[in-house]
């Protein structure tokens, strides 16, 4: 038993890829359309390569960098942050396209779905979400655990999301529901699956001076790329308010974010707070960046986002261990809350016509009839997408926290710490020594 | 008043979100042409987003990445020059959009501003000033005179661009003059006016091995992009020459760099000069970037311009103490004199008419008649471009380090230590023991 | 003497830059076509920027940041490794534009080369080869041996390349053979030459905790930018192909290696494995990624590419030294062996016409009158560039350590030790001691 458990993990990727190797062998196609006269950008070829793909590679960038490094904040366990967020991303990346491909692309007409630049950024998007649920049990989860959740959560949030998107036609171009109200709550509820008293008292979950500069690369590089997260797949006006709307939101979170953050410490900053809080005004602003909100719209909602966040870092995280949580990295604060007030600012300018402009893409097949919806039943309908949601995320991450809890999965683990996952180089145990002055003697 | 000063920061902060805010709300609107028939690449519309924003991010990165972590080479002061940069310069951003958008981008006929990717751009070259200056005063401007210092320094860079590039027709694309003339000896006479003779013998200031190894992440990042900068809101020919001009400089201050930096260290090389010096070729270039220069003209002025920077960082920076100007992060070489250089080049090439393009860009409204000038009258006008703008930093910094210096913004400090500032992960304290072998015993 | 090579460095350097200078002064220009009607995206104009520079800049940034940070692991040597992978990729730059100016861009009409963006980008390519090259020596060859080989290296690369593109019509669109092959087994082939044996039991060639993560950085932006790289200068539907396959065959080479390395490492991780086996996908598929191969087969390379690599690196680089080779980077497991994987697959995919694609890109000038090729023959020409590649690699690189073994150029070095290469900070010597905790008594 001893043995199959420790073959668990290579076991599970090659089952797996072999598995996706045959779906895709089978039912996926490249997606292009000879583009021989573009010269409308309101309505451009999905397949065009060159009107998605500077915006794709900064998701990706936000994928990797951005998660990967933002979670090396703790100070033993920065190898593991930065890697398991590379092959759990990688793993959900190949997942999502596929998942995604037989739910929104499928092409009847030859039983394949199509795969184009789109589909490489909406599974990061899917990925993005996997990677937000990482974030609660940072530490806490093994890699085999980290592999089944992913595998659990992508049909579960793509089935969301389809559901919202295509049969609620609740909007969401920035995700802020689908993907960061999703992951967050999904997360949370593996958390409080996984929870163990003793967690709380590792003497392991904390930074070092280097580990919360090179956290720093993550915040900035999704700070940087945020205008491309949520205008990704936007085309038209759209796409230039969601730019916009980001660019300044993000922006005013950075300062709602410092200033609460100076005023909770007293005249001091505190690294946590300005590594993730300043983010929040991109996942706030989400649902309704598309849509004419106006710059002020974007300032305010954003500012609010920054402070809120911090608050939650400061006040509401502390206290979650007393309903068995611990959230690793704060994402009920990042992408919980602010996405939270995202889907809400979402419902509330649904019944400003003019402004959300979603009426205009309403489709036939929205429940309801969609077509001749008035504001109000949009609002309604935003509402169902932002309860079907949390939800979803909160069911969906219960079911999956019970499973990833049978023995056969869950290891006895060495919490926050690099040492039971990694070879490690010589000094990194001086350096832990060099961090408590007292074992030196 | 101890309570007064405390919350100044926060204070302030909050009181401008709220001013911009509202001024955002009644005068600024997105703009946005609907693009359906793009088909002339040379004069592209303003609104198209395709255009503009690959570039755009890349400067964005170079903000936040680039000068955000360059600055993070001092041992004990990376918290501050990361975050710091990092609020900085999302408070100029917003500031600046608002300041450029009156100034340049005003709609008679609605009374409003607009804002598009390029908007969002040129914010962030003004902002690019606005870290310059920063660079000069890094580690002794507590973070209530650095939001002050933007205040102030943002309306008046952008009223001297609007001279230089509207009255005067004094071009300067790469924005050597205009920003980083300006933003150089701005922030050189703040540091003139807020000089104290301890901060010379301050044993904080000095790298670390880790800290020398971030900083070059911001510089590469920097050096990658720097196409993109001078590039940026360039269109037809001139874009091409920019990015080409660019890509040459800044190899050949590469070259120039570390050739200089080897023979004054006698055989080694040092790091300063590796961080920063390399990178002065793309501010050589910048006024001349979209002319035709031919690839040695770009040549000669970046290694010239590589070589003469570490000549500044080894023998010109330790003299300015004598006059009362502690320079921290050495802007006079990499963007003082490199960015003069490039203003003179400008008078230069403004002589010769089919080489710099400039004559055919003049408008109406240029100071003395601008479509009427000769190559002679150009070059004047630049030469008054350049006088103007090292008149307009020099005063301007004064001015603003005089306010900068009364008792109520500046209080006492560390410096160059986070520890006034942040809270910090136990480990930063046992590094800098280590860091004074005496200090153990 | 001892004076003279005290200033080989600098003199080297200089002569060059003057006589680049002159080459391009007399010949190059600017290529630029007004594009004023650009509606057909299947064949841009080379010309033009807005098609190009997007991917440009990401293979940019995996040459500087990507090849600059993947080889700062060595605890000691981190200086030297993007310090001297900056200034040796900006010298292989401005020789590359030259070198391929005069061989593929050659404009016989007014006796001088063109150069536009793509000039840039396959400079960028070139330089590949050379950061290759000296993964395999990092550590044991000095500055000037660096520059010596570049300068040797460059010319034979794009000979070798213009032979198997022009002649041997032997298709290569991600470079896996011309700049992968190419690269590794040039750079083993000076390795071999400049064999030590003292250098197996240097106590330096090791990592340390903050040395790996700094390395992750490289990593991580060679994964999320090798679709450019891959597909860089393709057009039309060989670009989705690049982007979709690449990013297929990646992800795949990341399951892979974690997969493999899990399995050798009985349970744990090797960083080594993941810094470099994770990319081998990006190289595997690079001589097929503009054709039509199925996701299903990019994902079957890409996990193969993976777990070979890590194999490599675990049972064959350490047996490597019975036969005189050290490979610093184990250039060999990530580029050597992945991109002969490429080429082989790239002889098979030639034989399926449809699949590859390769014989509508035939021109008359092909070696056996190319546009009569059959599918047999082409795979034959795709083994002949394969085999062309690997011979002038050998030959070329063992030629080029002979000169670089002369005693003007090899001075007594300390491996993997920055001290003798650099102005080091106070605490460096420190970090050192706190890694032999023995030296500490």
């Amino acid at each position: 038993m001893m043995n199959f458990r420790t073959f668990l993990f290579p076991l599970l990727l090659l089952l797996f890829q072999i598995l996706f190797t045959f779906l895709l062998g089978f039912h996926s196609e490249y997606r292009y359309f000879p583009v021989t006269n573009v010269t409308n950008y309101e309505s451009p070829p999905r397949g065009l390569v060159e009107f998605y793909y500077s915006m794709f590679t900064d998701i990706h960038v936000m994928m990797f960098i951005g998660f990967g490094y933002l979670m090396t904040f703790l100070r033993r366990y920065s190898f593991s942050s930065v890697g398991f967020n590379f092959i759990l991303c990688a793993f959900t990346l190949e997942w999502a396209v596929i998942v995604r491909g037989y739910l929104f692309d499928w092409n009847t007409t030859n039983q394949k779905f199509i795969v184009d630049v789109q589909s490489l950024a909406t599974a990061d998007f899917v990925s993005a979400s996997i990677l937000i649920s990482m974030g609660a049990v940072l530490g806490k989860a093994n890699p085999v655990q980290l592999i089944l959740m992913a595998l659990l959560e992508v049909p579960i949030q793509v089935v969301n999301e389809y559901i919202g998107v295509h049969l609620f036609c609740a909007f969401d171009p920035g995700e802020s529901m689908y993907v960061h109200v999703f992951g967050a709550y999904f997360g949370l509820a593996v958390a409080f699956v996984l929870y163990r008293r003793n967690v709380e008292d590792s003497p392991h979950e904390k930074s070092r001076y280097t580990s919360d500069i090179f956290a720093m690369i993550g915040t900035i590089f999704l700070f940087c790329f945020w205008p491309s997260f949520n205008a990704g797949v936007a085309t038209g006006i759209a796409r230039l308010h969601a730019v916009v709307n980001t660019y300044i939101s993000i922006c005013s979170s950075v300062i709602g974010a410092f200033l609460m953050s100076n005023l909770v410490k007293r005249g001091r900053f505190d690294m946590v707070h300005i590594q993730n809080s300043t983010l929040a005004g991109g996942v706030a602003v989400g649902t309704i960046a598309g849509s004419n909100i106006g710059l002020h719209g974007a300032m305010v909602i954003g500012t609010l986002a920054g402070m809120i966040s911090v608050l939650g870092y400061e006040f509401l995280t502390p206290r979650l261990k007393h309903i068995r949580i611990h959230d690793t990295c704060g994402v009920h604060n990042l992408h919980g809350m602010p996405g939270f007030m995202s889907g809400i600012t979402g419902i509330i300018v649904a019944s400003i016509g003019d402004r959300s402009g979603y009426l205009t893409d309403l489709t036939d097949s929205c429940l309801g009839g969609g077509v001749f919806r008035d504001n109000g039943t949009q609002s309604g309908y935003q509402a169902a997408g932002l309860g079907l949601t949390l939800g979803m995320g909160l069911v969906g991450g219960l079911v999956t926290g019970i499973i990833l809890r049978l023995p056969i999965f869950s290891q006895k683990e060495n919490d926050f710490d690099d040492e039971i996952h990694w070879h490690l180089p010589e000094d990194s145990h001086e350096s832990i020594l060099q961090n408590h002055p007292s074992a030196r003697l």
